[in-house]
């Protein structure tokens, strides 16, 4: 994605060849600017203070975080404490734990000298991979989006409503839920965006600016509207992301999430969660058992006691469709384990 | 209702004998400050920039702008002209037309130099008759809450949400979904309230100032968050105002509502709107024809482009009981009409 003219990705190698530069999303849309981390504390305090932020970035960025860790202490002890400390810093996006468990997994066998290299690599990869599979979420969301376009005669944009932001900023590159929009556009199809504010850190926001970088027309609503527009025929689809799936179709993603989808399921209009399969958690059997996140109440308001989740779970009866980098499945057990067969027992 | 321990009313004659005193509720909760309205201007003005609103309030302010107008000049075509623009300032809620017509009624027949003092009378007494409303409001609907109470064994606190402000702040005094809240906390009965933040004008916190003011524990919350909580059983009932109910049970309130009340009914919880008959439309059979307003897209931001309705409709099928002054009625036209059988045809 191009931010004023210039290629972008949300996290590279800086030019000394090993410190981790990322773009502070803490600051946008007011302002544009990056910051290098350099220590896995770093990582740590980036992700939790949602510097960096989307399930599919977090687990890059701590794959990242265990390459700065090891290049400062390769042992094994320094390797556990910091892939415990990444881990503990947000507990909802399963994508965390995965790609720990990937880069411990290439580097545990290797002598210590050659570990932090091959975490760098390891880390590499999975960005690589990530806009791989955010290219193809973009295909397999495309072609369900234009089927709906085509349905309702071509005659008028399509409108799609958003929750949180699962774009480019979520990710490496392109993004998750905003993947088959990106590639709408770029394909000429006329398309429109409801971008949900998403209090209380108003990541609505972050879409905002990602859609208006690249030209895509949208309207940011308060998350309270969004079931007016679907009542009113103003909604012809909703697609968002998910920081964690479960074996299932049960969704978690940003809170707000399952009241959009029941707005959705009440009005008939096809609710869509973009998933990579990294973000996939074949081991739970449904949301319930999923640990949310809650945060501090500041963020919402310091006059007032106050109570801040960060995350709901939308029961898989609500989702029309789980788009994933392999195509798009029924949020059921079978349909997922029928895509990806080497994840499930 | 007591503030800082002085009994206070929302809408009160000034010292002068004429001059219409209200809180500023733009600057609440961080200032308490009042201001006097000396023409219809004011009071339309007053009523646009929500310096005062709540379908009950915003009904007896606009039946003493009427009496502003006719103070300054009692012809027959100032008293039409003063009705339109006080009518003109907001479209949704019923009260404003109710409270307009009410007044036109009574002074219509006069001669021009007995209209002004015939008008004050009529509002002060829409005013207290919307105070005694409102106390009957509280009664019928504390009598529901705590059958909930009693049925979840009164164990531990009754877990109620509401949205927006429909308390005292939005009547001249007590409040309309507040009302049974302060009856049950005053009864000794152990209550706790889910504040939605309710942006983008952020009624919650007025909620929140005014269940502070009177001791009753409450917790906000992003708007996003109370499906959430119901879906975890931290939810005994939602209690709603409205802005205009129609005559098929369907409930018009704070954009948003529909969101609540889709997830209540999702996870069996009742829902209940809280309306004083003043604002049941017993002329539109159902709430799709109920002209919803939208305000200044600034309310939300000035970044980016966006939308801002203000209100939305919760249709009857997910409406558990609509309290009014006289009793609970089932939400639907035949339990309405019984309630209320000189108001249908």
């Amino acid at each position: 994605v191009r931010v004023a003219g210039v290629p972008r990705r949300t996290i590279w190698l800086e030019a000394d060849g090993w410190s981790v530069g990322v773009i502070d999303q803490t600051k946008l849309p007011a302002v544009f600017e990056t910051v290098s981390l350099k220590s896995y504390h770093d990582v740590a305090r980036a992700i939790r203070h949602m510097v960096v932020r989307g399930a599919p970035l977090i687990g890059v960025a701590a794959a990242y975080g265990l390459a700065l860790a090891l290049r400062d202490d390769p042992s094994d002890k320094h390797l556990s404490t910091a892939a415990a400390d990444l881990f503990a810093t947000r507990p909802t996006a399963i994508n965390l734990r995965w790609a720990l468990d990937r880069v411990k997994a290439v580097v545990a066998p290797l002598p210590p000298d050659e570990r932090a290299a091959a975490a760098y690599r390891e880390a590499a990869r999975i960005a690589e991979e990530d806009v791989e599979t955010c290219r193809a979420i973009g295909e397999h969301g495309a072609r369900e989006l234009v089927r709906i376009y085509q349905a309702r005669g071509g005659s008028q944009p399509l409108r799609v409503l958003t929750h949180c932001n699962a774009g480019w900023l979520a990710t490496v590159d392109i993004g998750t839920a905003l993947a088959p929009i990106y590639r709408l556009f770029d394909d000429g199809v006329p398309i429109r965006v409801w971008v949900d504010e998403t209090r209380p850190r108003n990541q609505g926001y972050l879409t905002a600016w990602e859609l208006r970088e690249h030209g895509v027309p949208f309207s940011v609503i308060a998350d309270n509207a969004g079931g007016h527009y679907m009542m009113r025929g103003e909604v012809d689809a909703v697609i968002v992301g998910s920081d964690r799936t479960t074996a299932n179709g049960d969704v978690c993603n940003k809170i707000g999430t399952y009241l959009k989808a029941l707005a959705a399921f009440d009005n008939e209009i096809p609710f869509f969660a973009a998933v990579p399969s990294s973000t996939i958690d074949f081991s739970l059997p449904e949301g319930a058992s999923i640990p949310i996140e809650e945060r501090e109440p500041s963020e919402l308001t310091s006059d007032f006691e106050a109570r801040n989740p960060a995350f709901d779970v939308t029961p898989a009866r609500l989702v029309t469709g789980i788009v994933t980098e392999r195509g798009v499945a029924r949020a059921d057990a079978a349909s997922l384990a029928a895509l990806f067969p080497e994840r499930v027992g």
